[in-house]
């Protein structure tokens, strides 16, 4: 496999494409790939195309595109990872391990028991960190959709936007008689939102908000995962589960 | 859920214990707990008692010991994940994340294409620290029963001791027509070993190999996962598909 490189602006017409910044960086320095080199470039929406090294120069990388190739598979529908915000660089793995299991959307969500205003989060200039991140996976596993990640915010906001498509929603084995297995959840019509709660877990009111929204509250078995964890662990079983794995 | 305390000579008779080392400083020092605070001990076999701190006493904290408690629910047989050993601290995660899931015993395996020699894991010290991952993982997810961490061996060698229990053998999927749906495996009658191989892929002779050893040929849907990533996405879809999740 020859390595990828993504370039945003990347259309099916141009002939030649030049790469700046980090990307140019990385296949001139890092990889030290020189004139002549096959690689491919990604665009993030599902362009991939081949591409051969033409010139380097600078800060910049010239490139010679070619056909247009097959993408790696996506999922059939829309499928959004709603995240609680969890300490540290615990989220980064979150969104590199979501983005290679396909989700199209990450939506970073400040719950009660969040350890982690979203305000400081704003600040910190984490979401172009968690957007590099996903672009870096995207590129590792051979996706050309890069998901997007989005401003952090509130559970309520977040049951709303993800309306009128299927809310699946993770509780701890504990927190809910009657909740239902992940595993049995029919396929969306149109698109999902998986909801997955913070170190803390979920108050009694956002379970009930939840609810209330339509949501479906679901349980993964009888272990406790730790919250960094539950994602990757829900949405292989999610997708295997619905035949899109 | 009261703090949890690892006491491998654990036994059921006790009325009382000592903690040492470790442990006993954890409790004391970082969690700074003090006489009368309530906790459990487990002996990582699958005893686990209630107990409350009678005395702390230079490096060593008495615990009076209660009743045996209900440990969380274990596997209804033994599964061994047979691991191609992983560059850096990724073998650490895979430990982590391996534990939580509910294994019985983790193989760190020597591959082909692998780029870590075993020879100089077991010089670094690499098991002990892995079987102390190990241990705190199974403090934290409720597990009454820690993991067995082996010394690293050859794949050839992982194969035959995986015999007689049901062989699964993850293959990308490129690699190998033919090879069955992870999902589709029936439950094994006695135990299994799941074999997931290194960042490099499997050789040609190593999926001849396993075939030879009647393991079963299984990919894990289109997707191209990070070596380290393999076996956190496959455990859960298999311990779903087979009804223990």
């Amino acid at each position: 496999m020859p390595h990828r490189f993504y370039a945003p602006a990347l259309d099916a017409e141009a002939d030649r494409w030049a790469l700046g910044g980090d990307e140019a960086r990385h296949l001139s320095r890092v990889l030290r790939l020189g004139a002549g080199a096959e690689v491919r470039v990604f665009n993030g929406r599902g362009l991939e195309r081949a591409a051969v090294v033409d010139l380097i120069t600078g800060g910049e990388v010239v490139l010679r595109l070619g056909a247009a190739l097959p993408a790696a598979r996506e999922l059939p529908f829309p499928l959004t990872l709603v995240q609680a915000l969890l300490k540290g660089d615990a989220m980064d793995a979150v969104v590199r391990d979501a983005t290679m299991l396909g989700v199209t959307s990450i939506q970073p969500m400040s719950t009660g028991r969040g350890e982690v205003p979203a305000a400081s989060m704003a600040k910190g200039g984490r979401r172009g960190r968690w957007q590099r991140i996903a672009v870096s996976s995207a590129k590792q596993c051979g996706r050309a959709v890069v998901p997007d990640v989005r401003e952090p915010i509130a559970l309520s906001e977040a049951l709303t936007r993800a309306q009128p498509g299927l809310l699946v929603f993770l509780t701890e084995p504990s927190s809910r008689a009657g909740a239902g297995r992940l595993g049995d959840l029919t396929p969306p019509r149109d698109e999902a939102a998986v909801f997955v709660g913070p170190e803390g877990g979920w108050t009694e009111e956002e379970i009930a908000a939840a609810a209330a929204a339509g949501a479906h509250l679901v349980t993964l078995g009888e272990r406790t995962l730790r919250a960094d964890a539950a994602a990757l662990v829900a949405l292989p079983v999610l997708l295997y589960a619905w035949g899109v794995l």
